[in-house]
């Protein structure tokens, strides 16, 4: 029934490859099937102007697309002069979630921003940009931690997303682009590792959907969130640096 | 225990002031408590580029608060160059909720733009947009078809919004300023007329919310948004515009 | 001969509502006919980085239009990126017109910022902010002294604004948008309550006006604003504020 | 009593060179004593979109001043990336002041594009720029009509411009910069050949100004502008285009 | 001597992926050792205004770099709101250097854009960019060679490009970052297939340079981009496209 | 065989006019035949942010130009609200010019702003600005040391700039506008009096050049800028401000 032939709880080919490239703090090149992504952590030893002298830390996102990511060049956000609203949209989405994970004030005085830039897109990019994020973000902190920069871990919690929909009436598991072009319904999970819920955002594209439908919906995110946060837990424990 | 004294399942003292400025060929005053936003909405006989000769009608929205609508004085966005994230973020679902009520190809090729400008803020100025945005839609709609423009009304259903959230624990209805700013989750619900969720916006600000949270959400937002609705009916039947 | 049956030398009705909106320091809805603009005059304790550490404060404006107060929607200032040279203009000259009402080395180190916002537009926008912030501005310095933070009045005059015209040859008073849209010459004048001026604009829009109409116009706008000054004094009495 | 010594009803040392430049249709050097603009008129066979297939031209304005015109380097607006209110106001009364000299219907579907650039600044660019384009319109003008593009000349009057102001209590005319900063009132007037205005704007920088200041400070400008007329007649005569 | 102990004369470990990404027409991941660009080319069946109607395509370049492609992190320059200078000056050189490799008329009425994006940093990263972007530019018109969209072959030229510069008083091939920031001498050299020059640019950071020293640095860059050419031809014949 | 009857070797006609404006601490007037530039030097006691408190100084440049300083109106960048990548590039080259002139710790915290302002375009408008900008930053570094603010003169080289080129396969001097119109090779070339170089940039427009050619503009590149060092020399003698 599905484009790819995948079941409707099938999640695609998930890769996380760490320490992609060498500037970062954390780096983590993220495949969710032909959606690539790279996620690098900053770590700044500053905060914005509105936590300083508070003693707190800040965790932030921005997030792009390469111009051909996708199927047709789209034009650059730098030459047109403003980021536009889908993608403020989803890097304060990536920001919220990844706050979520981690206790500012154990961080200390410190900003860590989290740069989402899509190499390849075939759906299901902010999704992806969070469940690496969170691998990347990982990885900074262990090496604050190695270093000695800070004494205990900051981090709380495993955060990961999926998206779920409806399509040709089923609900369905990590959505492509196809079917994402043509869903009825496409909604966003961002949980944790207590399977509880940090941001849910679900829009009806075609009709109204129905309560029934929204509980089909998150018993699949919530099936596919454990199967990344596996992922997540086997890359970390492969780069050396196990949650 | 909630700061105005309400039930967990109270909304807000709720107005719609129709025609409440001249010029737009639809107008009203939305209050909920406090927070007071004029919403228009505006016919224009073209559509975007991307619609050009496909027989198809557009919905957009746009949203603004006034500098001083909120305690302290935000800078102005045409002033700073640019609108904000949350804006864009904003304008973004009032436009997405108010093309589900209504069927595109039979509004024909014209534009109906809704500004939604908050003259003054206390807490969910969104859902009171979005509520407000639907009879603005609804007067303009009626204007056309009392003007012969159109022959068969587009409107396919009725669609309110209004928040939830977790405060000190508790499931509560229709969050005013004081509570949102320590509500531990915050969730923007848009429904029609069916009982069908058009958009679902969920965040955890403090602790990540559990399904039985989500589920107590939900049920407060069914029964606000239908009691919206009766206000919205009332409200377009004053007006001379049943629904 | 007016189109609006009044006589050369009437204004329109003229109503002014202080405390409009609540948060403001001072507010007022000012209306000149079916012109209508929330102003309001926001305090900060800070001043602009010319004025550091000499001592004295300042006064500015800003100026808006909400996109559907016009007869035909406006795009928005924020969406198009930049505020237009008409707009500039007016909260220029909003701004130098306040800043003669008030002593700015007896206001101390403090910004006092009045925005006027354009709710609906039937000509004469800028005089009515005009007249509509010296209100909101005396609102907000009296909440000063009452409060102590200030021990003497800074304000040292009153002021208030009104536009003239040569309307099909006559000289008139108040223009309205279809007086405006014809005339020959269209004049804002700001006057103090010594009869002294403040600011003269004078356009000649179709030909240019001679000495003898410019007399005529200014006698016109001397009665006016007269008459304005009145209801200055009543709304602020009946606000408690008296000047 | 004038810091240059000069008499209250002198103009400075008053220069138009014509053809200054080789490119444009029409070029001056306009020198007010030691304020030196370069005005250009620069004609192209298009209009703005409000005006297409209207059978009407149009006469626009643009101004800037060099960084270092001033005695303190400002910082250059196309580093900034935008024009300030001041040069937008500026040059909205240039193209006001030179519409009025003209007959758009008589120009053909043509815009002419003043640029008014200061090259060095010592008060009064406003009026200079205004004096100078009147002169750089006419050469433009008598260009299109001796290579009989136009059949009939559209110009139907003279226009120029000068400042006025109250200095020390004195009402003076054509005010330097050192008269221009500490001036108590200064006002810009544009008139045409029959001694009617087309523009006057004063502003009380001090105290307001009294009714029998306005009238002195008129009588000054009425006599300035005739004398101004004179140079752009010899100046116009001397390049072959008289007027 | 050199801090990689590469001999003056030695290139970095150099590699050309190409079809690196799947949706452009022309794709490739080029290193010059630590230095990584995605080179994307996309075909688009229209061209810039200046050239509608005139029978000839189009070649354009931009450029951009990931926020944390370099050693510390840079603004992204889309939230920014613009390409700072750098990015322009180097865009418009991949641009013209790559017009020179391709008769635009035999190209048709189409653009081709190269999009260059910079992954990890290290030096030479516009020298890269155009060696990675004539292998796009390659596989692009070979597709449409292929899909019989052209029937001859556009391409007059291999195009490639090296830096070379003195370092510690010796001249040297390809610098790194290193190499790069304590040079005396830096040149930008790109060159055709018959041995002749497109772009020479030369700057002294230190000292000024000598011609014998530009000599030298000119013998070096020849010998280089021999190599390169080479390494263009390999891949292109792996990938299917030889040229 | 060049438009302009000049040898292949030939210079126009250059002059160098001192003190051109008189509020910047240096300024000129450049003339390379019908391209004229006013070049100023800006002395200002602070310095960029990234060298604060290290004791160094610094150099910069901005560049522009009139909008009819063309045969066709260009827009204006400021008006546009960016400057171009062409104006980026050019100012970035002038200030890396001159930096190569001076010994910036030398200067001490100070920042010298050139601004070089086309007045009217013939080609060569860079070449000419370096050269100019030479002069004018010689005025006032003299300045500096006439008022005892500067106890060495940090100059420590003369510079100047010329453009040569490859004309109907002839290689000259000078380019002026028609010429450079139609040149296949067109170079920048900046030397200093030791005839070492400081910037070579050399652009195939039509195709690419050769060996033989580059050397053989490099010589008449460095015979004319001997001329021009001589021009430089004459003018600063006259002006009091020997080097």
């Amino acid at each position: 029934m599905r484009p790819s032939g995948r079941n409707p709880n099938d999640l695609r080919k998930i890769a996380l490859t760490c320490h992609y490239t060498r500037h970062a703090e954390g780096s983590v090149l993220v495949e969710f099937g032909d959606t690539r992504v790279i996620c690098t952590a900053s770590i700044e030893d500053r905060v914005p102007p509105f936590l300083k002298g508070k003693g707190s830390g800040w965790i932030t996102a921005e997030y792009g697309m390469l111009p051909r990511s996708t199927h047709e060049r789209m034009g650059r956000e730098a030459a047109r002069g403003k980021q536009g609203g889908r993608t403020l949209e989803i890097q304060r989405l990536i920001g919220r979630s990844l706050r979520a994970a981690l206790n500012l004030e154990a961080l200390g005085e410190r900003t860590i921003t989290l740069d989402c830039d899509v190499i390849q897109a075939d759906g299901g990019t902010r999704t992806a940009s969070i469940t690496g994020s969170f691998v990347a973000l990982t990885l900074a902190v262990h090496r604050l931690l190695k270093q000695k920069r800070l004494k205990a871990n900051p981090l709380h919690g495993q955060i990961a997303s999926v998206s779920v929909g409806i399509y040709k009436g089923i609900p369905i598991l990590d959505l492509d682009y196809k079917e994402d072009s043509d869903a009825e319904t496409d909604m966003n999970v961002v949980m944790n590792d207590a399977g509880a819920y940090v941001e849910i955002q679900g829009t009806a594209e075609g009709h109204a959907f129905r309560r029934e439908e929204l509980d089909a919906m998150l018993a699949l995110a919530g099936a596919g969130i454990s199967e990344l946060m596996a992922h997540q837990r086997d890359a970390l424990a492969a780069a050396g640096a196990s949650i």
